[in-house]
């Protein structure tokens, strides 16, 4: 059963649960192999991944290519001219931001990269400024956005949107990729890529003389990471995980709550791809033996009856008191926004890469940006032209 | 009387009846030839439209040369070098987008056809972020904004406002024309030259060789185009109509349940020039004799005791069971936003043609655009050079 | 005491009183000289004013500078080929407006200014859309834009927050410039110089032969410029003085309700630096005198108790039956949006220059971009080159 039979006749709004969720929730566990090729294959276009949805989509080769194009597009966009030149690349192209869900961070980041390369964008941030009030499917909504843009960037509440919305335009003639930027609770790929390319840049630089631009290898192999706080509901986390799996010899750490441990789904894929992992329901004493820390906020919007409430997740909080017992290249990062969980008196130290972090994320989404509108290429050779050493 | 009067003394803002809704009904039906060459003038610069105020404005010549110009726009779009010659034409031009009335069609086909040709835009939505809540007339705020931007495109809930609004801009130094995006009940000029656009390309396509960029002539004679569904408070119906009588020899139908069918002015425009059409009270028996079907949601945002609740509207509903009464070359078009009376199972039809609709809304906008701002020699130039053959 | 100290340990956020409150009132009435030279110190690099936040900042020379700067800018914008030279100037930066505050008027011309430099930019003007739903600290989402954006321009409710903001700005590595929209009732200072702008150029064109690109003076001495309205509850009146207050020779004169007379605090500086000033409870016998008048709307919505009902606001209101007393040579501005006070049936004379003056605002704010960005000796390269006669 796929989105579409259980979409079949007429287009349903999200918010309507029933058959919808059900098609989406079988669409998230493919029964079998083929299903789960043959989905993969929904969102590539000759060999190269069209339609953004789900971190799995990236293996080793996608995340290293788009890290040095990040990084090439970083040092490219610290000149003037060469501000100029990345301006050039997609001066033809429209991107539509449909961002239902509230986000400063991830909205802006892509408006960045999008002006990064020139590219036009616009917005649907609030369904009541739309026709939507006039009872437009939602499904209807995106196909006519698709005559008007070249691309489609989302964040939405429901798990499995993004790829429904591939569904969709892969349905009608002039297909458009989609991005997904964050759906449910589920799924946040572009964040996975720059909290990868922020571990990257972090790890060859305290252990190579290669430039990352130059990489080409395993920096996790030996590497604790360990994931901090509400695992359980925190899609970035999850996103990530599903990244960290390409790399053998990393370890990962699970510490959280019990009641908001990482999902068994996620713990069975760590398993099933041989990475070391483990459980933990306190930080503390673990603080030490991690050469990266991933702390997470409590996600209390997510909470059914203030369940939250009873839980101690200061337990899980980075602290100042901590930072003694830190390694000297322990790379600090978290999603943002945060809390209480992370201390602002660690901002200034050489640990804290948080805020390196957001920029990084302005960085990859314009690679990404590149990469999806195959003018990676042409970066790629202004950069060995003008910049590498 | 003229709004100017019925406003003097001191400016009112929209939502207080009474004498502008009075002088706007006078506007509206100017009682003597003389008023109603003035009224044209008034919209005039040179013999050229200045402000595109109202359908009526539109001859069969400007039509004519809009058509051709939206052709040559979206085919000079279709290559990375054409897109970068069209956004140097309006490039140092600025667009208020005033839609104080929910859109996103139109409101981003405006985005996306001052993309096409370089123009900035911003936008007043939501008025609640303006200085309305200072207690500003809506005059002053026009006058504002005209001093920041070169070209004021509006959508307002008030029929006649985009005409006031010409009023108001002659009157000072600066004037800068303004576009009507549609307003009230009344006018809708761009959505009825899009949909002109889509049934001329339609009618050409299927009954030349002549490409649409050289036709010139009426592809209408002899074809029959039918209305169907609100047509009392659709104002697309309504500004389609005055376009369609310029061409003598088509044949209307207009197929609504007797409570929504078309106003009796309309009906009296049709006849005083001399075009034939029908009055139907159902679509199903006449299903077969269309060139061209123009399909409409009901109105019921504008029901005021919910009398549409007792209307069948079904009987007025496009099924996927006609479409074997379809002729071949029958052209179905629909404003959107659709819900029950188009059935998506058409859409994969060839007679569907309400997406490519869609984004021949961005060529038109874009052709009107360059006509307004006196470009257009420029894009034919380009086309005759590099696309014709 | 700074805002820092008070804020240590944990960020606040504003519309949480008390130890914030007191710190804001410490800053705006620094105690000692040394405090009032190290905080203009904190907002400037190189001798420049890099933050723009408070109007005391800027003396003789950088006001005729930036007037110098504005007529420039709005000559060369005159040309086509002008405004392509301009947009090249910053068309690798961003800037973020980050508007709380509602406002159309401010938010367009720094938008405007943005597109006449080729700049791009974004905006936050709901929190409602943002991560604050989260629960963010509004100094942590200043850190988060600070990444993405190139400059902060801010309005915000709460005064002296902008200087807080320069603060948060100093203490992180990427420090980046911010401006002061309209802070709270006290500062406005780019509206101040849009209107020293208008002074200056209605002044100096009655005046001299010399045109305001060339001047260089004190086109104040011995004019009386009015203030009339709300002068306790209106920011732009107190950043106007502070501005004037840098001319001798230069007469005020404060017309309102006793209730709503100019704050000691200001008056205190206007007799600091030896001006001339009247106080005056009325407004009809002094209308003969004046050389500028500016006229205020009456600030209700910072009532408490809906004291303002019971104040005859009409006395200062600038009626059409004043007219014939006005000087030929009168210059009339309103910061607008304008109420009763100011006769729409005054915008027809020569004397009334408010729309004029809003324009200015546009040539004001880009004047201020680029002196920012340090960019201005290009554009006086490029006027003395082919607009100086």
């Amino acid at each position: 059963m796929t989105i579409q039979s259980a979409l079949s006749g007429r287009s349903k709004r999200w918010g309507h649960p029933g058959a919808f969720m059900q098609a989406v929730t079988n669409m998230l566990d493919p029964a079998t192999d083929a299903e789960k090729a043959a989905r993969f294959a929904s969102l590539s276009r000759d060999d190269r991944i069209f339609h953004v949805v789900l971190a799995q989509q990236f293996d080793t080769q996608s995340i290293e290519e788009l890290c040095q194009l990040s990084e090439m597009i970083r040092k490219i966009a610290s000149h003037r001219q060469g501000n100029l030149f990345l301006q050039t690349l997609l001066s033809d192209r429209r991107a539509m931001l449909y961002f239902i869900q509230p986000s400063t961070r991830t909205f802006m980041s892509f408006t960045a990269a999008s002006q990064i390369l020139g590219m036009g964008y616009n917005s649907v941030r609030d369904p009541s400024t739309s026709s939507e009030t006039k009872g437009e499917t939602e499904d209807d909504t995106i196909r006519v956005l698709s005559q008007y843009f070249d691309v489609i960037i989302m964040r939405h509440p429901v798990e499995g949107f993004a790829e429904h919305v591939a569904d969709i335009l892969n349905g009608i003639p002039r297909t458009i990729p989609v991005v997904n930027g964050g759906s449910g609770k589920d799924q946040h790929p572009t964040q996975a890529l720059l909290d990868i390319y922020t571990l990257f840049k972090c790890f060859t630089e305290h252990n190579t003389d290669t430039p990352l631009t130059e990489y080409s290898g395993n920096p996790f192999a030996g590497k604790t990471v360990g994931f901090v706080g509400d695992l359980k509901r925190g899609r970035t986390v999850r996103s990530l995980t599903y990244l960290l799996c390409r790399y053998p010899g990393v370890r990962l750490m699970f510490m959280s709550p019990p009641e908001l441990q990482i999902g068994p789904d996620i713990l069975e894929y760590v398993q099933r791809n041989g990475i070391e992992y483990e459980i933990c329901d306190e930080l503390e004493s673990h603080i030490g033996e991690l050469d990266a820390i991933y702390v997470t906020r409590l996600q209390d919007e997510h909470d059914v009856n203030g369940e939250s409430k009873s839980i101690d997740y200061y337990k899980f909080a980075l602290t100042h008191e901590m930072a003694g017992r830190f390694k000297a290249d322990l790379a600090i990062l978290h999603p943002l926004p945060r809390r209480h969980e992370l201390d602002p008196r660690l901002d200034a130290l050489p640990q804290a890469k948080y805020w390196g972090q957001v920029r990084n994320g302005m960085w990859m989404r314009s690679a990404l940006m590149a990469y999806i509108f195959r003018v990676d290429g042409t970066i790629r050779d202004h950069y060995r032209n003008y910049y590498a050493f």
